[in-house]
């Protein structure tokens, strides 16, 4: 089965969830600088969420250039990961009204945690389905980044409850490595 | 005539249908765990309509591949269950708004069944269109889950009326039926 | 150039349309069938609308069947269709929170007649870059569901300010009369 | 690596944000024609910022076309183009209940210019891996309107604090200049 609908699909959802955080800023009343001031935090925290939209969108665009046929069980696992994305516009608004109070930074924390291991759950998926020769598996390689990444997750979670902004660090600090392009795909493909 | 566009349109719609519902979960106001507990409820109905829309988004993605063109029939049949689906949104958030009160609880259900309706309306008109050597009714066989759910949704429906967990019980059942990936139409189109 | 873009923008564009006007319809605060009675007039508005915009995009999926290439004419036509359609979702709201008051029902039947009124360039120009061969021209014929539909609506638009009923029993009219399956365009393409 | 997905991401966040920006048009209360008048100065600046909205995915459009592969830093100068699109819905709001105010009037060109200058980058990104034999480079050629637009937003961003209708003047302008079908692109594409 072709894989043209689910990129469509994802590609769709990922598209909506990008766009509705934008919806989640709140217009300041006033027409003054100093009305626009409060939003600065609310437009780095949007900032920081449209990145990590962009970089799951980017590294799902390149993933899936590695398959060729699409089985239930990665629609389920894509399915999976979307679940998880589609909640990142919530924590971030969440954590925006409360102004980075600790449970709601640390539960941004956990949903970019989630998000993670179910693009881990996706990628296994994949690499089981084409097998020995797996082309994805060829491309990753040792995936530190990819295994790292939640661990670094785990460790802000934990942080944000004493400090808050060492775990939006982390969070940052994660987004700017991943925005590095991942040129492992496209060095496997073009061979 | 092609069916592009039909699952495009049909992409697009349940994507979106997918991503409102999280606009409808309410943010708290305060950033305690205590202020999150309210949202857990609201949260388990997002997953279970989210589960509702994937099992409808698999299910057409897989029924149309048996599909090579689409007539005029089929276009309206398809926009008959997108209509439905449509509605899932509005239900999931009427039922949580009123805490599961019977009358909500009830109407998620009919919503249910009209989509399992329109559903099999469509699929009626696909097999119709194949004719005698209908790829797709090979494939769904006796369709015993396919005409099942709607006499559970119905039983579940007057069963809000007393019980609303009974009810809901059942439409958790139905999708967890659902979600055990059909092979049914891969078995048939890799043949 | 390829047509693809425009029916993809077109289908998203018009996909989240159809579900915005979801978002509108209020949920009622309390659980009862009392409390459901006043979304009524609001569900079938909404049915009506959705009944408008699912027409649009059939006709716009056959009209694009007959199309090859597409220049910077016909993108801007599609647009300004577009644009009217997108106004469809405000126009429904208004004359539902207004119980369908005597201006936002005229005003109902101006967005129509706009969005007719592009339907049309957009076919004429498609017709007037397709020469004098056009597929689309033999397609449609005399067209006079697409010529009388827009006197129908100018009718509707006085007749609102005078019997809000009548214009929209006219606004129902129309939407059934293009409901019936339109062959012509697949006719003409099966030759 | 192909650029479909590109094309169809793109297209989603254009179509959701050409829609999100109805949503934010207020109903009024009231049902009458004096109801309705301050909504017209809010549907002008959304018919300014379709416009501009249908301006870009019209270049992106037509900028596509000539590119086959996209690579990594394509895609990041795209996501980057989005990003200032996705506060186009958030600005215009703002003006709109600010009644233009200067500050929110000079922001709006702002975005206008952020957007204006990420184009270029992405637009430099395509010509730059298409190398010497760029088709792109060979369209544009001298771009004047890519290169002299930026300059005018600036303008009217200083404009905006002394006059406001000047600067919404010079936005109007720069929107017209862009409507006028631009045919460089198709001409080069068409040898």
């Amino acid at each position: 089965m072709g894989k043209g609908r689910v990129e469509a699909f994802s590609d769709g959802v990922i598209a909506i969830l990008i766009t509705i955080m934008v919806l989640e800023m709140r217009v300041p009343e006033g027409g003054t600088v100093q009305d626009l001031l409060p939003v600065i935090p609310v437009f780095l925290s949007y900032v920081l969420s449209f990145l990590y939209l962009g970089i799951y969108w980017n590294n799902h665009h390149h993933m899936l250039h590695t398959v060729e046929t699409v089985r239930g069980g990665i629609l389920w696992a894509n399915l999976h990961l979307l679940f998880w994305l589609s909640l990142i516009p919530f924590v971030t608004h969440w954590m925006n009204i409360t102004h980075f109070a600790r449970i709601p930074t640390a539960l941004y924390g956990g949903v970019l945690l989630m998000a993670a291991l179910s693009y881990m759950i996706l990628q296994g998926r994949i690499i089981a389905a084409q097998g020995s020769a797996s082309l994805l598996k060829k491309a990753i390689g040792k995936d530190w980044k990819g295994r790292l990444s939640p661990l670094i997750y785990l460790l802000a979670i934990f942080l944000a409850l004493w400090t808050r902004w060492g775990a939006i660090s982390l969070y940052v600090l994660v987004a700017l490595v991943w925005l590095i392009p991942d040129r492992r795909i496209e060095r496997v493909l073009s061979k």
